[in-house]
């Protein structure tokens, strides 16, 4: 299957392109050496950097438009003003079927609406999620969504924990992803009322994951399960946080080698293993957030990713393509009967 | 004024009790040698263990009674079933007048539900709300509200956002306190309706506080402001997620140095300058949740604090009773007026 995947890229977006575009294709080559290319940007720009890789020649077609959309451009000028640009063109491409999937740099907002009005949301699906991973203590967390809804109902989060589930098994390769609902836990208070009816609903559907139950923010890094759910304001309230901590941390343990000759000594010989955490938990190794419910695949890449992080990204998108993300979610949703649903949480009080 | 004070002691609440509060008490003697402590429990048990320390006799007093609120008990049950018990006593003691202020290491529901029921809500004040501190990469930042309410209203942000101030004043001496409403930030999602409408009132008010606007989930821990104000579902997440990702470090930590015989020697050289870390970040130094608005002080030790961590929850009540924290909070919300915060939320879409 992998030899007909083509990945369609926005050239032109984030704060390092396009040179570590072309640096991300060389590298996901490496990685997938059948997969295709279409570069959308400036051919001016892009041939010459292009030319440098001979070997990425005959995989990669350079798409020229000299329009791209601007770090400071507001979703509903992108989709105005932007339907010549880079980011628009790339989207298109996947439209009319040129292209499995796109990946872009550039303005998240922007993409966000383009996305939506390109791609167009799946029948099934109420609303879109960003979903994206990252590292717990024994391997890595599945979450949506990251922000792309500011309130959700039960049945937004149920579809979520599908969508969420497919994700898991298709881009970190988790055969039957345990799946949980992000949720406040002490005694005396039980939660949010949709989640608790989303609950309800999990917890008797026939669905292709196992239903965990309620995990508590403490559980996320743990890895209590490998999909968390949750509506977009607390998912990106939760994911800014573990960057805030993270950075924390970083800050203390570099503070704490450095405070005496001792622990800069310490250093010398704990370097090498630091050096390997480090590498564990690169971001770059994390990068690729995917706007999930449309009809096709577009991820976001950080923006200020590099030739690392943005082939990261790739593989995520490659990996949607190659496991048939969409169809599987098509399958899956037709399975939950919304009749059924709508009685079960009829009965949440 | 400190030599008035007169702490009211669940002395049999909390894994370790009743010994780490005995214990716990002889340390805050050291740094508040003129406070008062009413020890609510089992004389039989108590009296023996204040006997190993005659310094503390003429401090101490014993309040009787064989029923405690256990580990398991409902709520509602320690309203019904709990009248004799030693959190209840001592939040009377508070209620009549003989403590300024309540600590508990017990039940934290019970704990919820009978302040509420006993201390009642402040005329003021719509909703209690939980507050803690814990420490930032400058210094210390308070939160609220950590899970006391579900959902919140743009009215219940903006009484949060006074009472984080003033305890933020109160217990941490910080004099003129930024506060900030946590939300989510990208260009097209500007938030939380709720959010928005809070933050468009705090923006005019005369507010003894700098209010600063938006924080997002990474600014928390990176001190952007003092006081981060949020519903208590978000905030619950937000502080989970921080000791879920606390815990992950720690675990790659002690993984890294224990990876390689370099890195085992690395630890030989820095391990004193590690546990000055660990120190700094002891989560006993940070123990100690208040429930705000309320008419009296009660605050909750984590139910697993030994006598240091019990200690410090003992010196956040003295510091609030000392700076007259529920009388601030009374003159402070005087100033609010209803009506124009009214005409300010209307005017916000």
């Amino acid at each position: 299957m992998a030899d007909k995947i083509t990945i369609a890229l926005d050239a032109m977006g984030g704060d390092h392109a396009p040179a570590m575009v072309v640096e991300g294709v060389k590298l996901s080559r490496e990685r997938f050496p059948h997969v295709h290319y279409l570069l959308f940007g400036d051919q001016a720009v892009l041939e010459p950097m292009l030319a440098e890789h001979p070997e990425l020649q005959s995989h990669c077609e350079i798409r020229h438009t000299d329009e791209e959309i601007s770090a400071e451009m507001k979703p509903s000028q992108a989709l105005r003003q932007g339907k010549r640009s880079s980011m628009r063109l790339a989207l298109d491409a996947v439209h009319n079927g040129e292209a499995g999937a796109v990946v872009s740099a550039g303005n998240t907002g922007a993409l966000m609406a383009l996305s939506k009005f390109v791609l167009q949301m799946m029948s099934s699906i109420d609303r879109p999620a960003i979903v994206a991973y990252f590292p717990n203590q024994q391997g890595e967390t599945v979450m949506l969504d990251l922000g792309a809804n500011v309130e959700c109902d039960a049945n937004n989060l149920i579809q979520f924990a599908v969508m969420g589930a497919i994700f898991a098994r298709a881009v970190m390769g988790i055969s039957n992803p345990r799946v949980g609902l992000l949720n406040i836990g002490s005694e005396e208070l039980k939660g949010k009322e949709t989640v608790k009816a989303a609950s309800a609903v999990l917890s008797q559907g026939d669905l292709p994951f196992e239903y965990h139950g309620f995990v508590e923010g403490d559980g996320i890094h743990r890895g209590d399960v490998d999909v968390v759910v949750t509506d977009g304001f607390s998912g990106n309230v939760a994911l800014k946080t573990m960057e805030g901590t993270a950075k924390l941390f970083s800050h203390f343990i570099r503070q704490t080698f450095q405070s005496s000759l001792m622990s800069r000594l310490g250093y010398l010989f704990a370097s090498h293993a630091f050096g390997k955490m480090k590498l564990r938990l690169d971001p770059r190794r994390y990068n690729g957030a995917v706007l999930v419910g449309l009809r096709g695949i577009s991820v976001k890449s950080h923006g200020g990713a590099d030739a690392l992080g943005f082939s990261t990204a790739i593989a995520v998108a490659i990996d949607m393509v190659a496991n048939g993300f969409l169809d599987r979610i098509r399958e899956e949703m037709g399975k939950l009967d919304p009749a059924q649903i709508e009685s079960l949480m009829a009965g949440v009080e």
